[in-house]
């Protein structure tokens, strides 16, 4: 079931960027939930189009309708499904697509997996699908909330060679922090060169990448399956599986190949009356298990492949040919981005919740 | 099924570092191939102890037996099962983890989550849980070859802050290239500077890490499911799932976050008759889904968390103590880690192939 | 994924009775076939309320839309989104129900299980919930029809104590025979007993349940995976997952029992250039795997949980009371239920399918 | 995965009949159970060949071993790996089926699927794969058993045609009365009965089949997931997975397919406390859902397929030919299928109690 995620909290997306809707169905949520639309509402208005004047201009309110699943405002234990119409479309934008293969785009790779497609806007592929993920991960965001004060917070650290600073990012941020700038970097200084970085490369008629980090806090020790379904390798899937991102890294990440061992282990406390570790570069997961410290892991995202400028490609024949994307693009793919982050880190670590109360805490021998 | 990996071809991996053996199960494997005991040996001792002066002195031989699935020398279809019998264990020298947790290890958290552990060398949690994925990966390995003559090569980067020299990785490395040194680095003197390396802190009783980068070629454009099981987030996931990885990085991975969409995109041209990219900063997937150039990633391993020295940390009553590991151990997991990133690489692709097939090459309409 | 069935051609039902809507989402749909509404639209009728004078009288057109999944008139390999608007309802009806169990409903053990629950028409355990379903099926027949001229027949062979005569059974019915008749009996003048037999309980406020057998022609050596997924293994599950179900069995079934080996035996011979068996008890399936023979299977369903006579009962409190249905329900499912249980046969046919593809014929060693 | 069963507690079965070994790999037991070898050897033992003078008089010990997942005497979380060598074989004996297809056997549809097959006593299609299955099965009843007294009996009511008097099966049967008999029905007279008639069709070289029923007491209500995973759907399929099954009914089943509704319902009253049926035409199973009351269900089983009369088959080339089995063979399966129908009821019921507490009561809002 490629178009599904999550064992015991799952989630199924479908539709394409242009035609009649898009929509998520969640199999699995508990039963006796209080939900409503505009709490999911909420969610989608921090991915939607035209939310500030550094992402694409597109107007699509994205309204969610509950179609089953809640009655009486609760969850019932039943499939819940979400609905969203598309709406603000411009087909004819795309016509040269259907000849032409857009440079970096998934075009010619589903056109040679499928032998056909959809070209109005990525059809599938487009970041469209996503809607039905934060849809989704708002639902287990509160769940988690509610069962444990889990609080999931992401947020843009770098756009191009922009980097907020380390001592920037030492505390967990508040929601306010992060929502305070269009580019969703809590750092007020770096936050403000990064705007202006993609506004200029916007009128290059460019793109430009960067990086998310995300933290959770008030998780507790236990998550995670070893040896496949360890926490870590859940959410590098649940990462990698989001359109435009390259990279995946928990704790030191990268950089932590650069230390000794003796440099790098954490040292165990008993701190607040329970063991803590002194250092966190395991990023809160030792042996695929959360330890209960602070969960932190980044995700690389590439420079939107849309870009105004002529670009050379072939067409469906092979044929030599150039083509020069038109209208309305996210520049910067990044404070979009970090709303459905979150989502698809609420989606991992309810359904290891669940996993780990379905074999470990329901029989006490 | 936690212990499982693969939709189609499916792995299961059990037993503990220091219980009587370790072993897999390969379900869905295809009838009528050719394969014997001995080929899969050769992938087990490219990853088994004692094989180098770099790596752990450990002895032990890991041969494999053939329990069931294969008769007179062919897969039957049924269910492969392998075994591999532990041997050379000192469990004494673990008395001490009984009662302490090791830093960075999986000992804290294992106990978080069963209430119990077995403590000898990690039990579940020590990377002699890999002898069954790199069992598995030989005849995946295998098949690949015979349909497609699929090519996977896996070497070592990085040690430490040694990295192999850009233009020395330009093109497609040998097996005997790798394979010419203990570290398995295929650029002769970024290899010698990695052993003294790692030969001068273990010296010290430390360890170091670095990065693997894993190239494949052979693969045909269309394998990798959109929207969740695209072809990079099961690959994220495969080298996530292994012990002492803290990153993940495709084509351009974090570096990419640097440039700008119109360095980064990949122009298509036609060349050898075919549609083919100029660059590849895709890294050989677009959209989730192979495109026919070179699969690209690279993966960070931290250094390894034993080590001699004495660290503090706490016993299970949570009180402070000390603990210094004594004896055999990896200074450095990267030399035995290529022949086990190569055996889930094989397991990822050999799975997507088989989903491909099933649904987009059975049916001609 | 309690919602979901299928392990390559999957589909996720969701909808309650008297919510907006019910549907489905198909995953793993081939690309390129073609298909309309109008093709689904043909299955629907055949399971909607009103289409004659033996089934509720529910004035519900079903009519489907195809929200996702299909463009330009062809199934693109990613999820096909179908959808049916809910009408007709009198949710009013349904008030006591929120009070009271309904006998052999499934009131009080969703009440049980989830502490809360839609009483409107039974919500989720409502038959409606296998609108998805058929549509599916419509879908999963017309491409096991392309690929090798399969053939599905379901029909009504018992209602109450009136059976089909076995010789009225021998051959394959066509379509034609089987839409003769409203219960959807081929033998002429069974049907008339059986539409009788209906009229007359109608009448009383009681209801009747009654033997559906189906067969399937065309189906190829080889489909069914030992050993949990045979194929008998998986038709009882999806005959046995379809409301007011009671018994499955296949071939010789429950009165094969009464034989001895000897007699029981499906002797080979060579015919038409190819293995066959003599007689056919198996009933297809030998060893969890289609043998080429014509499938058959029998589905047992108990009378309809709902009459009009009043029953006792208790309340959401336990207290004894007493519920008397009104209005508008089918005094016998049968004749709706024969399109269902083809649409099950043709979800697990084409699904094994698929399977048998991706590990049997993909690779030729 | 076709050899796995299961969600939560997942079971993997591997090996051929005259292999080295068959086993089972159990996923997601619980940790901190107490187990031991024996405990599962009992099972076992109820299963094994030679046990009684209407059984085969094979000779297999059927040791199992405890290979992974058990540490000082519990289970740790992780998997848990059993072994039972193969012994007693007579390959030779089996010498003719090289080379011809043994009617109502698996031999051709076996060499249809996979293009080759073990011939030798069935290889994978044997009714030694069960082994593993039973032992998987012993320690999921024991689960039970702590966690709420579940208790699971099945029994022989009918062989050939000979059944057991309604009125002897009222009450819940004793374990000691079930294996009182070697035929195992815990009606004495009919046990007689039973034996007698084995034992005749035996001398004449024939066998015969009949039904085993299986009751559960000590369910709460809750356990069964709709829409497709409901109780009875996973109950029909686990039965059907087995070896010489035919057939699958629960509480009225297709007898209760001649009854009226009015008469068929199941009313509700209350009863020591609790809402109860005064009837239990359901079988402990409502919507898919357990109610509380006692589950029932049966399963057809038909006679062995291996009889020492000659048959007429074909050869692997098609040619007519003819095959009469020698030697030590089951005249009945039943009384040995009995440890095995409690087996895999256990599997079901576990596993659905784990998914009913994961998602149903982990979370109270």
């Amino acid at each position: 079931m490629p178009n599904s995620f999550g064992k015991l909290f799952t989630i199924t997306t479908w539709g394409e960027s242009h035609g009649a809707a898009v929509g998520v169905v969640i199999d699995g949520c508990p039963a006796g939930l209080a939900i409503t639309a505009d709490e999911i509402q909420v969610e989608l208005d921090r991915r939607r189009p035209g939310q500030s004047d550094i992402v694409t201009p597109r107007k699509e309110e994205d309204r969610v309708e509950i179609l089953a699943g809640v009655f009486e405002g609760k969850t019932m234990g039943t499939p819940i499904s979400l609905l969203v119409r598309n709406a603000d479309q411009r087909p004819g934008a795309y016509d040269e697509m259907r000849e032409k293969f857009r440079p970096s785009h998934a075009d010619f790779t589903y056109q040679a997996k499928y032998g056909l497609r959809d070209h109005r806007g990525g059809g599938r592929s487009s970041a469209r699908e996503t809607i039905g993920r934060v849809a989704a991960g708002a639902i287990a965001a509160k769940i988690l909330r509610l069962a444990n004060g889990v609080e999931t917070r992401a947020f843009v650290t770098q756009v191009h060679d922009i980097s907020a600073p380390l001592e920037a990012l030492a505390k967990f941020p508040t929601l306010a922090e992060v929502e305070a700038t269009a580019v969703r970097c809590p750092h007020p200084a770096t936050a403000a060169a990064m705007i202006e970085r993609i506004k200029a490369v916007r009128s290059e008629g460019d793109s430009v990448g960067g990086v998310i980090e995300c933290r959770v806090r008030g998780l507790p020790a236990g998550l995670g399956e070893p040896v496949f379904d360890r926490l870590e390798a859940d959410l590098a899937k649940a990462m990698l599986s989001l359109p435009a991102t390259k990279g995946f890294e928990i704790g030191s990440g990268f950089s932590g190949t650069r230390l000794k061992g003796s440099e790098h282990n954490d040292a165990f406390e008993t701190r607040d009356g329970r063991v803590r570790t002194v250092t966190n570069r395991s990023g809160g997961v030792q042996g695929g298990i959360s330890n209960g410290e602070e969960l932190v892991f980044r995700v690389a995202f590439k420079p939107t492949a849309t870009i105004l400028q002529p670009q050379k490609t072939v067409d469906i024949r092979g044929a030599a040919t150039e083509l020069a994307a038109r209208g309305r693009h996210d520049p910067c793919v990044l404070p979009r981005a970090v709303p459905i982050v979150e989502a698809m880190t609420s989606l991992v670590l309810l359904d290891h919740w669940m996993r780990q109360h379905a074999q470990n805490q329901t029989f006490k021998f």
